[in-house]
């Protein structure tokens, strides 16, 4: 189980080389100056009253920027937010097509594919797109290269809705709310034959699979794919917006700090101090190798997930006291949501985990055990073979420029009182504190050992399950 | 649904240039010299007793003969069945190593496996390809390219099959009837996840499909993987075994013909007129383009079947009969039985068919509705789209060398009284002959429309029907 860190060295040992064999541009001004990195605290969005460098550069040009930044798939990220001075005209247009409402999920992939995460897609796919995502994990680009795909992005329609649009080329996609927030051009329509989605993307049919269950089940029977343009950047105010940073305004975080490196670190639940061990052993392996600024991308996922996981307000809290307590460098760390769904797809997912960082401009990516895995629904069994995420990540085609960094296994050393390494050699002072099992300390008011959690962290848990029980004992008015 | 038919063009029209742009060695001497061409009629394997090219070349070593054919995947034929004088070593080693008992369809993949049908496999899946084959239908060569591999290739065992092998480098594999028949080597064990390898292989998991009823559901949880040594070349003793031309048996017809183009025809139906009328019309165009020498290569598929279909010796009886019948033209024709079992996995499968057949030399694959594809096993509609075999096939990495031949859709004119291309402009006039309705003319006696088949080759099948009733009506001794 326990694997080594594998790492590539950077070409250059210099941190104005490339620190990537397929970033084809040079390295910005700031980071052959290193006196004018920004060295701020940022957990938050960068302040939106400074330019930044994509206000200077135009936010829909191509990245005019000089950066060491990985390329995003495609070699140009797609950005499908409208102008703002084309607005009114679209919004006039709007009114007379045909419409389709979003579920909340849709939404979030709307959001997804106007920033670029899916780059190089321009919309929800077209079947020629959704088949090769199915089958092959992956999209080829018209020079013949491919890209990793593995995740359909699509959007289902009824019978009626299909009624309304069959032979008109362009569509009106409202919110959950009813406001249109985008069209939808020169549509396809496709059928949707849900088992066999479910089956190849989950490797499964069982009832219970969460996304299945939110998404997919009682969704309409036709897919509809197209050209996305969306009117507005898409905001939830829930008082996370400024998380929620795009790929062009993370590369461009990434610039200002002078990053050589960026190592992504994809997660859903709250950070202990076994996650802390390994974000940081990795940027110590990281400069042990020559990189000279890398900067860890800590990026929790923001969209639909399950009912029992720690919701995304609770976790955004609790990441900001693990900065605050000092577990990570808030220097050489960069806090943002990504805005994707959750969808429990192990293997399957876990590319998209990945492919999504290297669009944010992310080179290295971190793998643990079971990414993106659950229990089976109906088994008393984990749905996926733990170690296949990382193996299938490593394997999968489009992902090659990407640099993989397999976990280490870390665990509570019960000698050193802290979360260490495991070491096979002692197993017997390890103590493996699994999701569950934090959960339930934290329901219970127990404490877990000491150094398993920051204190501050720990205490947005149990704060947030007493919440939850205060919430359960309220009596429900009649 | 009609489609036509999407040739590329050869890169020079004289037969002693490279076909394929992926060819890399030269003309033979024979395809220079067209008066050494072997023109006589070639239904069966060619004559053992005369010096073949395989012979006169060794059949272990590089393909050394000079070719124009399509290279194998990989570069190189993998063949591995042992040279004669290795045999009574191996057969001593066998004695002394843990064994694995095959089933008929196990047999028949290391069949599949020894001749180089799955080039560059050289055995049973390890992990890593597997999880390709799974994920990626695809499998990463050392050079960083992808060959297709869309069907896990892969041997079950049992629980104390593994205990009785575990720590243990070899296995010797017995056929059916106990007989060693293979060495596995640097074997490696791993978990049979059915679930997973069922859902992503077939897109559903509902009961009820032939080969997971076969070959995976009764099977072991374990799969080994390793490096295959076949003791002889495997023989089934069913009188059609001469017709089982291994892919260098083929390439080494194709040379002796001098065939510029290979185009495969993968079928495990009885041949009617509308399927002649399509591989003549493809060879009419491969000549109209350039190519002076196109050979078909009729392959039907040899291996396990379901129970509802045609079984080979009536099949293989059927073919002769349309070549004697001067439907199809024996100058031009290569009848052959691919060696394969049937998944009946749709778009998954076909990718097989068209691989296997790059690897014996064919550089065009037509493909038509539906291939690979059956009935949904619990609902009322086909298990596919069946729009989506010839899509996928196009899509699919690894394949981008070998030329897709869509069908068009012939039907049965009934003003032409003859299978025809359908011409949606009179679709009044044309009659669609399923092989239910195909099958249930012949088990009741009654005649096809004339035109349909050739009358030899129908009356076969009305001799099989019936002497399915005479055993059907048999009483069974008590």
């Amino acid at each position: 189980m326990a694997t080594t860190h594998q790492l590539t060295p950077p070409r250059l040992h210099h941190p104005s080389a490339s620190a990537s064999s397929a970033a084809r541009i040079r390295a910005t001004a700031s980071l052959a100056h290193p006196h004018l990195l920004s060295r701020r605290l940022r957990l938050a969005a960068p302040d939106s009253r400074s330019p930044s460098l994509s206000q200077r550069h135009g936010r829909r040009g191509a990245m005019s920027v000089r950066s060491s930044l990985i390329d995003p798939d495609g070699g140009a990220l797609v950005e499908l937010v409208a102008p703002p001075d084309r607005v009114p005209a679209l919004r006039a247009e709007a009114e007379a097509l045909p419409r389709v409402r979003l579920a909340p999920v849709d939404l979030q992939w709307a959001h997804v594919l106007a920033e670029g995460w899916a780059s190089p897609l321009r919309g929800f796919m077209r079947e020629h797109e959704y088949l090769q995502s199915l089958h092959f994990n992956c999209v080829r680009l018209p020079d013949g290269s491919l890209v990793n795909m593995s995740l359909p992005i699509v959007l289902a329609i009824g019978d009626a809705e299909k009624e309304q649009i069959w032979g008109k080329p362009d569509v009106a996609l409202q919110g959950p709310d009813g406001v249109v927030v985008a069209i939808l051009r020169r549509v396809e329509i496709y059928p949707h034959n849900k088992e066999e989605r479910i089956a190849r993307t989950f490797g499964t049919t069982a009832p219970g699979l969460p996304y299945v269950d939110e998404a997919i089940a009682s969704a309409g029977n036709w897919l509809i794919g197209g050209d996305l343009e969306v009117l507005e950047p898409i905001k939830y105010n829930d008082g996370l917006d400024h998380y929620r940073l795009s790929p062009r305004q993370l590369r461009n975080e990434f610039d200002k700090r002078g990053a050589d490196a960026v190592f992504a670190f994809q997660l859903r639940n709250p950070v202990h101090n076994g996650h802390a061990l390994l974000m940081n052993d990795t940027r110590r392996r990281l400069l042990e190798m020559g990189y000279k600024n890398p900067i860890l991308l800590l990026h929790p996922l923001g969209g639909f997930t399950k009912a029992d996981d720690v919701p995304l307000p609770v976790r955004m809290e609790q990441h900001s006291k693990v900065l605050e307590d000092g577990v990570l460098d808030p220097e050489t760390t960069i806090v943002s949501i990504f805005p994707s769904p959750m969808h429990y797809a192990g293997p399957t997912e876990v590319q998209w985990h990945a492919k999504a960082r290297i669009n944010a401009g992310a080179n290295f990516y971190i793998v643990g055990r079971d990414p993106a895995g659950m229990g089976h629904p109906t088994e008393k069994r984990d749905l996926y073979n733990p170690d296949h995420g990382k193996k299938v990540l490593s394997m999968a085609p489009g992902l090659e420029k990407l640099n993989i960094l397999p976990f280490k296994v870390a665990a509570y050393d019960t000698v050193a009182k802290e979360m260490a390494f495991f070491d096979p050699s002692r197993s017997q002072d390890f103590l493996f504190i699994s999701g569950t099992k934090m959960r339930t300390f934290a329901k219970n008011g127990e404490n877990p050992p000491d150094g398993f959690m920051c204190p501050g962290g720990w205490k947005v848990l149990v704060d947030y399950y007493n919440s939850l029980q205060a919430e359960e004992a309220t009596p429900v008015p009649v």
